[in-house]
């Protein structure tokens, strides 16, 4: 059985690498928080005797030997990096509790048969950079190293500079360092567990998710001296779409959810009319074909909305992540690992996105969750219990044995 | 006469400080940029003999002496500060068209009954720090130099601070530096003069404006894994609320005007919900009482909006510069001195603000519009011709040697 209390507290102390005063993290991926956090992750793994290979795209993998070399890995893992005002959990549980597992076995001196691995995969966030997953979805064949460097944050800073100015450009080739399976351990991220009293949710899928960018172009002029009849202006016109985004959501309830989560106006000047607005789309259902509709509600808003204004308009799709079904095999070994801890579980599908989403395409994947307060994540105060967080790391552990053991 | 082509060179020259690529200029108050046209300025009065005072909130007085000291100085003057993407002649024409003014008078070796003053007004434009026509309005008795000091831009800098960093807080205590008139020569910023075809806009008032600061807190969560009912999205309300300005501006069209013109999002990351938003309101109109009913509407929609959604909210008024009549004298010499000059004119009432709106409560006071292409104005593209400006240089010289010889 695993260590709760030292689980909990390598997740105090790592959180303290972009700990903010709210009690989040900040720590954006390839700043040098990151590096901060990535140094301690490389020697912990070092310690306990693993050899760690970082590659071209930056995600880290540790290996701890098997008793058998002809076995491929068995993955676990998640990301290090946050959101702006990410909580302690997301993302840092999945690896620290890898972590505790190699920890665990190292003490006992246990020998899997397959060598185990444990990952951190780069920009999972996808707020620095998007789109998200990114570092897993070069592993995966999904995008290429060279569409992953010239990704470029708000400033206009390249994914590919960034993870040069902090070090961590590394040899491997993505998808070279091969595993035969992925265990992804995660805080639920929504509401479900908690309200039923559930411990793990067994995750059997990931609901399918697009972005989109967009960029409305008026006039820019004098908010005093401009009569109403004479303007163009790019933000009334942003917020007709950021209405419409939430009927169209609604349109498709319970299961469709759409945002409009960043938005930057120019010359954002109190007198001055807005002449241009860049701002980002988020639409997530289950079914792809639903997400289809709601894709094509969304091309026709648009163009009708900036034309009652004037507006000029552009639509780009940034993002188009499928809804994902996971392996039987892999989520059996998750409910046998949990019924072996005895924890009261669910199935679910994933709101949110993760790695092993892009990693199911390749390898067989699933993925534990355990509950967070009132489903709350992309917050400071996102909050998982050391019980929680135990019961999480404990059934990783149960289901990386199942699954050697077959 | 004055110098056509001499005014339009400085126009020209003075325009490369902060110049843009989009051929506008960028100078905000109390930057480098302000620092290094208030030095030219300077040096091209101490040229033509004037004496240059500062006041503790660095407004500019160049005085050139008139035949009778015993009479007050009359003003001429505007402001050299612009917006994030202003135009060449925004303010810059006021200030340089009195320059012009002084250095034909100074050619001519012509004595004015009274001393003339030329004056450069700090922070006119109100985008760096708000509110608008602050140096005036301190000059004038509507603020404090303690308020002005107190205001902060968006980065939290303070405009105390602001003001030593580039060396500009002179030592005279503001309003000290007495004059017994001022006229202001400006672009319109609107469309009437282009459209009637006058040269002269005889500026008879200015309309009243109001500012407001609304903040929206709601909760930030995972765009993905957060069911629509669960969220408080505080940029829904922003939405909502943006739309209602505009309403409330039609509803008292065609002379109210509503704007939205700056927002900031806080994470402001694809993938959360926004939790914070701060956003402005610009209401204006010429008449206080329709502004008073305007104001009621926003105070009850913002409420309304926030419950909708279950935000919580704050608003402040943030400025209010009542409706303003100008000085009937005054308004009389620009009659005559536009006649005098041969140019069509016809009476207006400003739909921006100007330091004369200020100045009017403790001088007589007014001022001398000439057309913009298209009305345009706050923005880069903002176009007046070398004709445009020397009618204006020469209506103000007319002006003031009308009201001289009073
Ligand atoms: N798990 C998680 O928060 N992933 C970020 C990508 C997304 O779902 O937006
Ligand atoms: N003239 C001018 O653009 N003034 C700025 C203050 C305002 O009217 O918003």
């Amino acid at each position: 059985t695993i260590n709760p209390q030292r689980l909990w507290d390598s997740l105090m102390d790592t959180a303290k690498i972009g700990g903010t005063e709210k009690g989040g993290i900040c720590r954006l991926t390839l700043t040098d928080l990151d590096r901060q956090v990535r140094d301690w992750f490389r020697s912990q793994c070092e310690a306990l005797g693993c050899t760690v290979a970082v590659d071209q795209v930056g995600n880290m993998f540790a290996t701890r030997p098997g008793k058998r070399s002809d076995l491929s890995p068995i993955a676990i893992g998640s990301h290090l990096d946050t959101q702006p005002t990410g909580g302690k959990f997301d993302g840092v549980l999945g690896v620290l509790g890898g972590l505790e597992v190699m920890r665990t076995m190292h003490d006992l001196g246990y020998e899997t048969n397959a060598p185990l691995m444990l990952v951190n995969w780069t920009n999972e966030e996808g707020s620095r950079f998007a789109p998200a997953m990114l570092g897993s979805g070069v592993y995966a064949g999904v995008f290429d190293r060279a569409f992953a460097d010239s990704r470029e944050d708000r400033q206009g800073v390249k994914f590919g500079d960034a993870i040069e100015s902090i070090g961590y450009r590394g040899d491997a080739v993505p998808g070279s360092m091969k595993f035969g399976a992925m265990f992804e351990l995660h805080i639920e991220q929504g509401p479900i567990l908690e309200a039923e009293r559930k411990m793990v949710g067994v995750v059997t899928g990931v609901q399918g998710m697009r972005w989109y960018e967009v960029e409305l172009t008026g006039r820019e002029a004098h908010t005093g001296s401009t009569p109403m009849n004479l303007r163009t202006n790019a933000l009334l016109g942003t917020a007709r779409i950021i209405e419409r985004v939430d009927q169209i959501a609604l349109e498709h309830s319970p299961s469709a959810v759409g945002t409009v989560g960043l938005v930057e106006v120019k010359p954002n000047s109190r007198n001055v009319i807005p002449g241009h607005v860049f701002f980002t789309v988020d639409f997530r259902h289950p079914d792809d074909a639903v997400l289809e509709v709601m894709e094509g509600k969304l091309m026709s808003a648009i163009p009708a909305i900036a034309n009652e204004i004037g507006l000029e308009f552009s639509v780009k799709k940034v993002w188009d992540s499928p809804a994902v079904r996971f392996d039987p095999e892999c989520i059996s070994a998750v409910r046998k690992g949990t019924e072996k801890a005895g924890f009261l579980s669910r199935d679910m599908v994933s709101g949110a996105g993760h790695d092993a989403a892009y990693i199911a395409r390749i390898a067989p994947t699933t993925m534990i969750f355990v509950p967070c307060e009132g489903g709350l994540s992309h917050n400071e105060a996102e909050s998982t219990t050391l019980e929680e967080c135990a019961a999480g790391a404990q059934v990783l552990l149960n289901a990386v044995l199942e699954y050697d053991q077959r």
